[in-house]
């Protein structure tokens, strides 16, 4: 299939999905793109499992219904407690930022042993530990709370910004010395961490590489489909790009356009209920 | 009424209002209290008027069910969008933080200038402004997006959290230098601030007092009910405080107690639909 042909759904909770449509777009630009952000109903992060199930269902429903051809989950609660929800729910197929995010790590690492950064929901759900377990890794997780709100409030070279990196990373690779493993690679475990990219990796020791999930999703995404990296649009119909939030459309495009590394000119406000 | 006799039911989206009831149970140790927490639901900062009334509305009904002859509306986004509804639909009479605020600013300032310090939320629903315009203040609103998450992270006393603060509070004094005010109050507009308090006061003029809502609702609930302070015990009855919430009792009982200064129990999970 030619990418020009394809229509790719991207859902989120909120914004910070835009980061692994940005390196959707990058890759394979000749695709068109659908994205949603369920900002009405976020965080999902501090819900029980049938209720982002439901969410994430109804948001993966209305994807397909805007003729999505295939469907990225770049949102990890999603990912971590409702991925087998939506695969059995939609007849197109689904990838999750989790099982990208430890397939790079394990194509990446020498010594076997993986760090992550990621939401207290994230962690609280070991997806990754038991993604990267799965796939023959150890893994040490660290909830990263501030790094959220600190990229909302656009303090990304900030000092204060620098000291919490600081802080948390020293506390990671101290965990991990306990623990006598030796990480060298550590994954980017949450949408919104590949603003913080080249911080993270001024902090780290130049041993550990940093895996980008949504560098990793989108290469993923291309392997599977078949797709090569290029922006040739030979059926000469434009491109489409079209965006649905939940709630909230002008801070979407607002704080959207700081994720997505271009303007978002327009969103569509939707309602899924609930 | 004799405070032994009263229940009062303690509302808030979260865990914030527990700092509302911790400044009750130190004015007002006599009377019973029923908190409800709606932490499936949270954060309502986002949400639209509607849906935080109808959250609000049946959060309020689950109180009086459970006997509570008076509410407090413990949490700042219901009471600047969801208090006519709650009043509305309640035979009790309801008290919200944002009028209990705007009052004790009233009593305290004399020049007339007041500034806050919210979540983005309430600082968009200009709820605070509008309710020091009611009373002939002027008013300065500052966002303090990173102060919630940097409380729940536990990092009080920290050197990152002073960092924050000192920024967030020079900008809000330079803006009121460029309005060319002349504020002598600061309020406390989020229920997770009072664990800051003393690190504001640290950070501000002396000439700026600080107003602390959930002190300033204590007070004025004890007025309001005609109750002296007092921690008498007439009828011999052992006082009860009951805690419920929607979603996630563990982690209720574990942030909880930081905001309550005293260790929670029994933590009651309900359910309220939605």
């Amino acid at each position: 299939m030619k990418s020009g042909n394809m229509n790719i759904g991207v859902f989120d909770s909120g914004f910070g999905g835009l980061t692994v449509l940005r390196a959707l777009l990058e890759r394979l630009p000749g695709a068109n793109y659908i994205y949603l952000g369920d900002t009405a109903r976020l965080p999902y992060g501090a819900k029980s499992q049938a209720t982002v199930a439901r969410y994430a269902v109804s948001s993966a429903h209305f994807l397909v219904e805007q003729q999505a051809d295939y469907l990225v989950i770049a949102c990890n609660t999603a990912s971590a407690l409702a991925l087998d929800a939506i695969r059995d729910a939609v007849p197109v197929p689904v990838i999750g930022v989790i099982e990208t995010g430890a397939n790079a790590a394990q194509a990446a690492t020498e010594t076997g042993d993986v760090l992550v950064m990621a939401t207290a929901a994230t962690v609280d759900s070991h997806a990754y530990s038991a993604a990267c377990h799965e796939r023959g890794l150890r893994a040490i997780e660290k909830a990263c709370p501030l790094l959220v709100p600190l990229v909302e409030e656009g303090w990304v070279d900030h000092p204060v910004t620098e000291e919490v990196l600081r802080i948390y990373l020293s506390e990671l690779l101290e965990e991990s010395a306990q623990a006598a493993i030796r990480p060298d690679t550590l994954v980017l475990g949450c949408t919104h961490y590949p603003l913080l990219r080249t911080n993270i990796e001024r902090a780290l020791p130049a041993s550990i590489r940093v895996i980008d999930s949504a560098e990793a999703t989108a290469a993923q995404v291309a392997a599977a489909l078949c797709l090569p990296n290029s922006s040739d649009n030979p059926d000469g119909n434009p491109h489409t790009r079209r965006f649905y939030a939940t709630d909230s459309v002008t801070k979407f495009r607002i704080l959207g356009t700081r994720f997505l590394g271009q303007a978002i000119a327009h969103v569509e406000l939707i309602d899924l209920g609930g």
